[in-house]
C-alpha cells in the first residue's frame, strides 16, 4: 500500500489491487506448473455473443492473463442472432467435453437470451464465474465446495490481504445485484474468522441511504451510479471499495466518453482510512480470482 | 388480528399466525381438490432419523396437516446408527418414485450424517423444504423456479399478509442460520414490490447489536437465545417476528421444562405495533408453506 500523506495532506491509502492480484497470479502459475508435471493444462473457454465493445476488451484482458500464466484458452465467438437454444447446446457440448475445465460465458447477453437459462446450462464443476444457482447456494450456505464469483471473490481476497479487520466490523454494501452487491453480502455475513462481519444491504429502495453510509467502516459501492459516494457519505477511517466501471461523457477525450467509478475518489481519499483506486483496484482481483477458479477446475477434474 | 388495547393498556396487535395459516391451507386445499379431479393425490414422504421427541412431534403435526388437506403422507423412520450412505440412497429411492412429490428429512440428524449431503441428495423438484443448494440460489438470485424453505417463506407470507409495509422498511434479522436468518434476508431484499426492504443480518459476531434492533421497522429473532429481546432494545411502533423455540427449566411444570421464544413477549406487547405470538406465529406458517409447496410440486409434476 502506498501511503499518501505527503500527496495529499490526508491519510488515505491506495489498496493496491494490480500488486495484490499478482500475489495471487504467483500462486495460480505454481499451481499451473504442478498440473503440468502432471501433462495437464487448465483450459478456459470464453464464449462472446456478439460485438459489445466492453465485453471484446474484458474477454481480450482475460485471455491475455490466461496465457501469461500458462493456461489454454480459447474465445469462441457466436453471432449476435444465436438463439437461446443454440447458445445452451454450445454449453453443453463444452460441458461433456473432458479437455475443457472452464466455461465462461460473457455478459451482458443479447435481450432474446434470458441469463438465469444460460447461467443454469454450465455445469457447475466448470462454472469458473460462479453463477450457476448451486454455486450461488453453496456461498450463501457457506459450504466451500462450490466456486465463489469472481468480483466479490475478489473484493473479499482485497480487504484480507490489505489487513482489514472483518469480523465485527460494520459493512455497508450498496447495490443488490447479483453479481456482486448479494454475493459479497453473503460472504463477508459467514461465521468464519475471514468474514463475521454485520451486514446491511442497501439499494435504491433504501431510505436514508447516506446515513447508513456514514457507520460503515468498510463501504462496498457496486451500484453503478457515476460517483455516487461523496466525502460526506463517509465516516471518517472508513475503508471504501469502488466496484463500479460507468461510462460518462468526456467531451475533452478522443471516444467523447470516460471511465468512472461508483464513488468520488479524490473526495473521500482524504477522508478514508484506505480505499480502492478505480481502475488498479477490483478489476485486476476479479481477472486473478478467474485464473484461481479456473486452475482449481482443473485440479479437482483430474484428481 | 386481535385489537389489544383493553387488556393491555398497549398498541400491540398480535399477528395471528394460525389463522394466516388456515387461509393458505384454504387455498392449498382447493389446488389438492383440483389435482383430485385429475385422479393425482399430492404424496409428501417424511424422513425421520432416530427418536428425538422434537423431531417425532413436529412430523406429527405435518402429518396430520397433510391428512387434514387432503395429501398423502407417510413417515419412514430409520434408526440413529443409520450410515450417511444409506439414507442417501433411501432419499435416491425416493426421488425416482414418480408417486412421491415432496421429500421432507427432518433436522436434526445424528453427528454421524452430514446435513449438506443430505440436503443435497434429495432432488430439486421434490425439495419442498427448500434446503438444496439450487433452491438456495435460486431464492438469492430471485429466481422463482425454486423452493422457498418454509419457515422464512412462512414469515414473508404472515408480513405481506398483516399489512406491514416492507418497501423501504429497515429490516433488522437477528441470527444467520441457513434455515431462517439468511434466507429471510435474501426474500425481504429483493427488487420485488413485496420485498424492496433495507436489511441488516446481525448475530453473535455484532457490535452493538441492541442499537441495529433499535432502528428496526421489522424485527426478526431468530438467533435461538430464550428471551433475548427486551423492550428497550425495540423502537417503538416496531413490527417484532419471534422465531425462537427454545426449551428452558420450569421446575413448575410437569416435564420440567417450556418453550419460550427469543423476544420478552410480554414486555414488548406495549412497546410494538405488532407482534407474533409464539406459539401460534411463525410455527403454523412453517406448516402452511410446506403444504404449498408439496401441492406445487405435485402440479409442477404432473403439468
Amino acid at each position: 500500500m502506498t501511503l499518501l500523506h505527503t500527496e495529499t495532506g490526508g491519510r488515505g491509502q491506495l489498496i493496491e489491487g494490480k500488486a495484490i492480484a499478482e500475489q495471487i497470479h504467483a500462486n495460480t502459475a505454481d499451481r499451473v506448473a504442478t498440473l503440468a508435471r502432471r501433462g495437464i493444462q487448465p483450459r478456459l473457454v470464453f464464449v462472446r455473443v456478439g460485438e459489445d465493445p466492453a465485453s471484446r476488451v474484458y474477454v481480450g484482458m482475460k485471455e491475455k492473463t490466461s496465457k501469461r500464466l500458462g493456461l489454454a484458452s480459447e474465445t469462441i465467438v457466436v453471432s449476435e442472432s444465436t438463439t437461446e437454444a443454440e447458445l445452451v447446446d454450445l454449453i453443453l457440448k463444452l460441458n461433456e467435453d473432458s479437455n475443457v475445465h472452464g466455461i465462461l460465458v460473457q455478459a451482458p447477453l443479447p435481450k432474446h437470451i434470458r441469463e438465469t437459462c444460460v447461467y443454469a446450462s454450465v455445469k457447475p464443476a466448470k462454472d469458473v464465474d460462479g453463477f450457476h444457482p448451486i454455486n450461488v447456494g453453496k456461498l450463501m450456505l457457506g459450504d466451500p465446495t462450490g466456486f465463489v464469483p469472481c468480483t466479490p471473490g475478489g473484493i473479499h481476497e482485497l480487504l484480507i490481504r490489505s489487513g482489514v479487520r472483518l469480523s465485527g466490523a460494520e459493512v455497508v454494501v450498496l447495490g443488490r445485484g447479483n453479481i456482486v452487491g448479494k454475493p459479497i453480502s453473503a460472504i463477508l455475513v459467514q461465521k468464519d474468522k475471514r468474514a463475521n462481519a454485520t451486514v446491511t444491504l442497501c439499494h435504491s429502495g433504501t431510505r436514508g441511504l447516506a446515513a447508513h453510509c456514514r457507520r460503515a467502516d468498510v463501504l462496498i459501492a457496486a451500484m453503478g451510479v457515476p460517483r455516487f459516494v461523496t466525502a460526506d457519505m463517509v465516516k471518517p477511517g472508513a475503508v471504501v471499495v469502488d466496484v463500479g466501471v460507468n461510462r460518462v461523457p468526456d467531451p475533452g477525450s478522443k471516444t467523447g466518453t470516460k471511465l468512472v467509478g461508483d464513488v468520488e475518489f479524490e473526495e473521500l481519499l482524504p477522508v478514508v482510512s484506505m480505499i480502492t483506486p478505480n481502475p488498479g483496484g477490483v478489476g485486476p482481483m476479479t481477472i486473478a480470482m478467474l485464473m484461481q477458479n479456473t486452475v482449481r477446475a482443473a485440479e479437482m477434474a483430474t484428481a
